[in-house]
């Protein structure tokens, strides 16, 4: 802040528009009582000056809440390929419009870098509160913003989210029925294609296959990690297919790398779902679009969204908010899943 | 504002906290000279009075960009199922995060909407410029905020975009290479599967669709107008193959709707491409990951988003720009295309 800004005021402005400082705050509150002529004159005079008012103090005497943070730690191009992450702001901002409130949106490089932006944001009163998203195990921003007091909903299972409200799926629950069902069916080769070992969520549900599997006394299971992308899950389903004790049935962690997946198997003469079932995560409109189309994991990502963004609001407004696990994920069978042949 | 936003100044959270004006400012500019401790105390006086430095005076004084705007009026749903868009976003993205700056999104109902929503932005300074993007024809919000002096970025063909920087691409251009080289194929009956009729760039590609057909000698061909949802790709894909003149080339407006159309054939049972030639649109990562693989008429999205930020930095910073043409998107055949068997 320059010396100018502690300077110029609400009476600066009335009086270069030769106004009321009543008529600058109806002008700039939107309301009526002031001509479009005089509306313009005060814009003009406000602009020539520099002086905008004080967004903190505007938002605290309406209790509106027009802006709340997202900071994604992930590569920008991984971001726009990825359905999940679209469909969830999308669910955030539908709700969000309900509210007249924006979402600011930041890719970061790094957690650090998120801690920083995040301190930034809240104590410039740039956001009203913040949605936390990708937490690792034992992860870094929790001590610093639970300390800054940032008003925060945390996407992740409580085990991972150190107290913040947190919104959340029942990965293990649902991974397991995953695994079941293609045992049921009479798979006893079973791989599990998955996300980066250091989201939590990813490490979850690779220790609820691995559990499960054990259970069923078909061994600990056929793990490949991945990054996400579809070329990851195309390369893996690849390793796979040529691999000695190749699987008959692979659970993969998102659609995209299931659609890849399908490509794959039909660029290798490998019949779906004859010789090889494939089980999606997520379920996107991309399941259905395929053929076969793919048999998921289904859970409303854009539900999910809209849920996190109504529990942020309540921690805004100082409403006692915990953990909100949302419905767990739900199989929906299609044509990609049956027993296998062999 | 209230009342209190003009009264409370920084001398009152220097009082407060026991500090000198300068130890406040050096604290909310995160510069050294005040210890932590210190630092904090200011924060909490600050928070108790409800103080924040005045953004846009602290912004102007900076001469620092730190968050720009952009609204979209689509469906919430349709936007996080079309891979464009998270692309174009993510493409703006890794250009900001160069510059420390944010992206401030919003999902407006209706174009009047986002006329008041960036009147808003821009007087009480909450941004430093938008990208606009969907343009109609003689869209509405072209004088309105021509008239604000609201700096922006348009996206779309200047025929489009009244006087707005813009940056774009030549999809007539574009379309005129896709049909000519089906045609070169061998393929007569060349169908178009396009977007909304009221966007501006989807009445440029029909136009020069049909415009490309009649130069052929082939008729007009056959249009189907959607509203880019791979449902809507599905649909219109069967129609066409039920019809009495079926098409043995379909050239599609973006890809999603050329996976779902791939999907379709397989249910029907028509080879691709031995008896019908697929080509997408905008070529994201869904067009290598199906087999067949999609041909397409392929542009960078994410590039094409970044140089619109830029573009929208040299408008704030009041540099002379103009129209902006990127890349034309170029055919990539890969082995959903190929001469008609019939």
């Amino acid at each position: 802040m320059s010396a100018s800004s502690e300077r110029i005021t609400i009476r600066d402005v009335a009086a270069a528009a030769g106004v009321s400082k009543g008529a600058v705050s109806l002008a700039f509150n939107h309301k009526p009582g002031v001509s479009d002529a005089t509306r313009e004159r005060i814009f003009a005079a406000a602009r020539q000056l520099g002086w905008a008012p004080n967004s903190s103090a505007r938002s605290l005497s309406r209790q509106a809440v027009d802006t709340v943070g997202l900071a994604i730690c992930r590569p920008a191009r991984l971001l726009g390929l990825e359905p999940f992450y679209m469909e969830f702001i999308s669910g955030i901002e539908s709700v969000l419009a309900e509210h007249n409130c924006s979402l600011l949106l930041r890719l970061v490089g790094s957690l650090e870098e998120e801690i920083r932006l995040q301190e930034t944001w809240w104590r410039e009163r740039q956001t009203a509160g913040s949605v936390l998203v990708d937490f690792r195990r034992d992860d870094p921003r929790i001590a610093p913003l639970r300390e800054l007091g940032l008003p925060a909903v945390a996407v992740g299972h409580p085990s991972l989210t150190g107290g913040f409200a947190s919104v959340w799926t029942d990965d293990a629950t649902a991974v397991t029925e995953a695994v079941r069902y293609l045992a049921a069916l009479g798979h006893r080769r079973i791989a599990h294609v998955g996300g980066p070992a250091g989201l939590g969520h990813s490490a979850i549900r690779v220790t609820a296959f691995e559990r499960t599997m054990k259970e069923l006394g078909l061994g600990g299971g056929l793990h490949v990690e991945t990054g996400f992308s579809g070329e990851d899950g195309a390369r893996a389903t690849r390793s796979l297919l040529l691999s000695a004790d190749r699987p008959t049935a692979i659970v993969y962690d998102n659609d995209l790398m299931a659609v890849a997946g399908l490509g794959v198997a039909a660029e290798m003469g490998v019949p779906v779902p004859d010789e090889l079932s494939l089980l999606a995560w997520d379920d996107s409109q991309l399941c259905r679009l395929t053929h076969p189309t793919l048999s998921a994991m289904s859970h409303d990502v854009h539900a999910f969204g809209a849920q996190v963004a109504r529990v942020l609001f309540d921690v805004i407004a100082g409403r006692d908010v915990a953990s909100h696990p949302v419905a767990t994920p739900s199989l929906v069978p299609r044509a990609s899943t049956a027993p296998p042949r062999t």
